[in-house]
């Protein structure tokens, strides 16, 4: 484990407005540390809650070694407890998802409440007593239908300000009364900051992402590609196409005031609306709707909304569809990059949707972002990189370089 | 690798009655401890000597990164053997089993005796003294037809206090007039304490092994199901089972004194007989026996036998049947879990026994314990993973605790 | 990372005329000093040129983590450029070869000029200077053909002292006018080192090679088998052996002089010619030529030529073919072996040469080294393998490690 000194001669060491130095991509005890210091402080988006709109339904949500698992309580209340029991430390629920009237561990068969309490033990003796034992719990929170976990051993960071100003845009895609239409986990081999790097900025859209440049305004992505302050916001037609966006949406009242905050250790965070390229009206091969007007949408504005809530969880909506990104550290070199697909809840298969249409545009480019960012970590695991300075359509990356060293240091000072 | 110091710490953290403190299970640098100061200082059962009946014939016995030829010399002794040559270092036998009139190095054909002793080579000069080389001998003992391997680079431990009061109990089964019948490997993703640990208690039978609870005694189970002292042995049902039995058995002259020895860092052995469930002949389906009786036996008294050698190695045994079980690191998150399924070496398959009904309990139970087991070392992994204090039914995983321990210790301070 | 102290101490502690001591071959920290002191301030053969013929065609060469672009550049040159762009570090060829009008990088289009020049970046601001920025440069030489890289981050060592004397031999061969005939790559799960030992070493030919030694004459195998002063040449046949075909190669002119160098820390070298076995032509299975002539030759003298640049690059040659030999470290524990088959490049596939007759001998012998280098390399992992004393067969073995040793040593010696 590299210690605090060397680490922290390390973030002195790099410079800024350029990527990271090699280690903090290769190194496994790095690694370590982000895990403690950066991204089990995070609230996580993780799912949508009508995956377990039933009592006993649950799924696994795994992190590096950790499992969690998410349950429908009797009260209706979203569960998270971690996967061990407490017994002797087997997991619990094995299969990824599933329905359960009581969580019973397959080794010894204690069996635990769906809200985590120690219900029943066989051949103990009369004197234990269960109601002083339950499952780990990991701290949870549904907001807007969305679900968001939080790792931390401590407390997690305040909820209210996390999710400030984020609330009007998921009433706007009506995240409440959606579904879940279809998910997609790539499994890349990458360190997890490459795969957010990768994420938060769209200098590569035009030479790596074909698909989706045929949707975009190519304004729009040269100035905002990856949100708010994401790029070179300065020419006219940037201005002009912003601008006209706007007054549409807001004649609508679909133009909720945007988020634009990257400051800090603890903020990395942006909402905004954006035109689609002229003439499309989702993020379709043809520009044609994807699927029915979200709920909470007047009439299609043919805009777009991103949507960071930190550097791993991310959404971006369409007036019809809304599509969840999560991305979770497996190891220090793999990255689970997931894309959930949200629609209207009274929504069709077959009849108010194709999940080919549905899906074609983030199955594309997911695809191609995993190829791009497995290439990424293989040129940066050679003595011939080096950290060079960001471009104007990279700044989000800069400014995550910035949050993440951040929150580093503040956990080694924290800790020393 | 971790310092003696920083082991020593752990070690004196560690609560009594509980399961090992996180990093015993999953650290590779306390492996590599476990291996110089636990399983290398035992004699481990390896195998039945039937396997190597004639002259020349060999098996290789893996464990971490060791080799081991044992291979059956001219004078009809078992030799053990390091599987590398003296000249640069090459396996010598690269196949699992077979025959040998010399063990010819594949490298540069240096030529050893089945004893061991090198006996020519080519191309070197006249004066070269083949009589001064000879392949590392590795400890091994044949006792009653098991063989017993050692790894110790100094002496081993005594045998004969190893072995002591178990005689009996293999006469009873005849293990020197028995053959193999069929053999399987369970490569199990488990730091190999989590192996042992989940064999010796028979708290989980009940949730995990249907089968096995269908031919054992219910009571037997929750008094002594992983052996003497191994549950809880207060119910009078459980005394009177073991007495009903135990009259049976020395009736028939076929009860040997138990053995129950968890005493010190050297000794975690026990050996005893008990009852099937009511009706149960053996271990079968149907409780009806799966191969003639074993020619130490007067008669079928419905009863087993169980025997710990040490943590690693282990004998069941009923009537007509007797199960090797050997637990075998492969690295610190693997384990080789062997079962070898011995009858009497007259019975001839299709007419006496069948390869299924004499294999359908073990084979679903070592099924079990695999996944089990595999499951308890992913949640062993997690933050959320702590030592809790064991049930009455895991009497026995608290003596190992201590043993593995003790055994730490005394090779830290032996080393220091 | 071991320290350079304790380094230093293992050096110390080796002995002379025997294998190194088990940490050289299975330590992966020691494995990142060997590419650091040893591997990358070497000329390493790669390929022949002829894979690169046009313009813009490229191939890459993968060494540990890094990744080589070999490119023939507008003016005819080969370069070779680090596969890693300036930007981000992505890699920038991800095929193994192909052809390119300019090095794009797939990521952000940043475009690179065949001789690494940034020549055209998009969305940059006008200031933005590309005639600053360049792929990393590699050292790279053509010689006679031949493709040599040294990936040190310093001056490479110099060429003409490298090569100096193997200019004849090369010529002798045509390799100037040779083709690529045929390609294979042995991926061993071996350090690099045990795979050297192996080629540098024909000890292991008769119990291992019997394809190759009916091929070659049999005293010229004990004497000089793997170049010469690699065996023990005090047999009259040998001399004798070795006379008569001088003769008769130096009557045709076809004799360069022999280089004998294994003095130092940076000389592990020879060229030699000998004589196949009697009535044999060439490395066939009857004898028989495989390939026309080479172009440097007057007539067949029955002889081959044996070249060591440096303990990672070879040469073997009839008078028809050239084999080309890389042995290149991948990990710790995997290397690999690549043989390149070279002929007369107007030779014609099926009119002048069949590609498994050429291919016989090394296809084969290749395949049997593999086998050995893998069994050896799990020998010398365990607890009982210990250096010996290197027969006179052996003699280049010995060289090889006290020149490793002394090029460790002076490299420590450097940063110290």
């Amino acid at each position: 484990m590299i210690t605090h000194e060397s680490l922290q001669e390390l973030i002195d060491k790099q410079t800024s407005n350029t990527s990271l130095t090699q280690r903090f991509y290769t190194d496994s005890s790095i690694y370590r540390h982000d895990l403690q210091s950066v991204i089990f402080n995070q609230w996580l988006l993780v799912d949508h809650e009508s995956r377990i709109a039933n009592p006993g339904e649950y799924f696994l949500f795994d992190i590096d070694d950790e499992s969690i698992i998410l349950i429908r309580g009797d009260d209706e209340e979203v569960y998270a407890h971690f996967n061990v029991c407490a017994l002797r430390g087997s997991r619990i629920c094995l299969e990824e998802e599933g329905t359960r009237r009581h969580l019973v561990c397959p080794y010894h068969a204690w069996s635990y409440e769906k809200n985590g309490q120690l219900s029943s033990v066989k051949f103990m003796p009369e004197s234990f007593d269960c109601s002083k034992i339950s499952l780990k719990p990991c701290h949870v929170k549904v907001h807007q239908g969305l679900i968001f976990l939080c790792l931390s051993q401590g407390s997690p960071p305040d909820f209210e300000t996390f999710i400030e100003g984020m609330t009007a845009f998921l009433e706007l895609h009506s995240t409440t009364s959606a579904k879940i239409a279809f998910r997609h986990n790539f499994d890349t081999k990458a360190n997890w900051k490459l795969v957010v790097e990768n994420f938060i900025e769209c200098y590569h859209c035009f030479p790596a992402h074909p698909e989706l440049c045929a949707v975009r305004d190519r304004h729009m992505i040269i100035g905002a590609g990856a949100g708010p302050s994401s790029g070179d916001a300065s020419s006219p037609e940037f201005a002009a196409s912003m601008q006209r966006f706007e007054e549409k949406a807001a004649g609508l009242d679909q133009l909720p005031p945007e988020v634009d905050d990257y400051e800090g250790a603890q903020q990395f965070r942006s909402a905004h609306r954006a035109p689609l390229r002229d003439g499309c009206l989702s993020e379709s091969d043809d520009g044609r709707p994807i699927a029915p007007l979200s709920h909470g949408f007047h009439d299609r504005d043919g805009g777009y909304t991103g949507i960071t809530f930190n550097p791993l969880s991310h959404m971006l909506a369409t007036n019809d569809a809304a599509f969840l990104f999560s991305f979770t550290p497996i190891s220090p070199e793999r990255t689970n990059a997931q894309i959930i697909w949200l629609i209207n809840n009274d929504a069709e298969e077959g009849e108010d949707y194709d999940i080919d249409r549905l899906t074609w545009a983030w199955k594309i480019t997911g695809s191609q972002d995993l190829i791009i960012t497995e290439n990424n970590y293989l040129g940066v695991k050679s003595r011939a990189y080096e950290p060079h300075v960001h471009s104007l359509m990279e700044t989000n990356v800069t400014a995550f370089c910035s949050w993440y060293l951040k929150n580093l240091e503040a956990s080694i000072a924290g800790n020393a």
